[in-house]
């Protein structure tokens, strides 16, 4: 085997990254096979399993590379940016993400591995949720975790319609309804007092 | 093979079609073999198959049902009620039909086979709206069809946290957000208006 650089060996990672996650949202999770993913990649299996022992780590290495751009863009975006990103995901890996949910909630060893994900969204959330309460776009009388729940439920259900619909109709005043619910304020146009 | 009555069939067809909904919520749709599901319902393989021809004949079948009951639901109850029930769905049962996802995106027939659950929904959903504007609970600016995606976006949201978490931690209170977004109307407490 030739010595090779750390360049090289991290752009192959990447390159192996990106094919992976091509391959995975074409055939899930299960149907993602080592030819499949070979051919996703353009590498070879031994250079994939070189840098992921399992298909697994393979996967969960996808998902932490999407969670890191994921709070990359919650560290500067507003909650309407945040919502709008996952109303346009990608269906195929939306699928490919939601259909992992089974396993996350039985399954403790996927679960562990699964944190870092977890926490890297959990704490970007956070930062959101705070950066907006400064912007006064999040009522007082609302708590952060309320706040914070409630943003990650639309988020979820426009990821899941993502995944179900491959669009989601009236994406845009849906993302209005849940920033005004935040703000505490009325969406566009006058109030009409609740029944 | 015995003459028998009609009503002995319907029973034996309800008490399939509950033991098949336990059945693929413990194992997933692909995991639910004919044994299992001869176990769960306490039905032979023949019996399950007079009723239902196909695994996904019986799966449809189970879809179906649970359309059926939402929409009652929904034809009386408020939003409020629609998304509590939602999030205090079984969470298997939620992974389940959450995995189909895909399923019912690319593959057409199982889509044209879906419908009759969709229109179901959709129908249900309109009448709530209706039913919701009248009680003036939905501003006049939020358009009909508005106000239900952000209704099913909210709800299938819950039903995914509910897949992956086994709960939804602040589910009123973010209940309460949904429907305070709904009514043109602030979540209970003093307003802050929107910066």
């Amino acid at each position: 085997m030739p010595k090779v650089s750390q360049d090289y060996l991290e752009a192959q990672r990447s390159e192996i990254l990106e094919g992976a996650r091509r391959c995975f949202a074409a055939h899930g999770y299960e149907e993602a096979t080592v030819v499949r993913l070979e051919e996703a990649t353009g590498r070879s299996r031994g250079a994939i399993f070189h840098h992921f022992p399992t298909k697994l780590d393979l996967f969960l290495a996808v998902l932490e590379r999407d969670a890191e751009r994921e709070a990359a863009r919650w560290e500067t975006g507003s909650v309407a940016d945040v919502l709008a990103g996952l109303a346009a995901e990608d269906p195929d890996w939306a699928t490919v993400v939601v259909e992992q949910s089974r396993r996350r909630r039985t399954d403790p060893t996927f679960r562990a591995r699964w944190s870092r994900r977890t926490t890297l969204v959990r704490s970007a959330l956070a930062t959101l949720v705070a950066r907006e309460r400064t912007a006064a776009r999040v009522a007082p009388t609302i708590p952060d975790e309320v706040a914070a729940r409630f943003i990650s439920v639309v988020g979820d259900g426009l990821l899941l319609q993502r995944a179900i619909l491959g669009e989601v109709p009236h994406a845009p005043e849906v993302i209005a309804l849940a920033t005004a619910a935040l703000s505490g304020g009325s969406g566009p146009g006058p109030v009409t007092p609740s029944g």
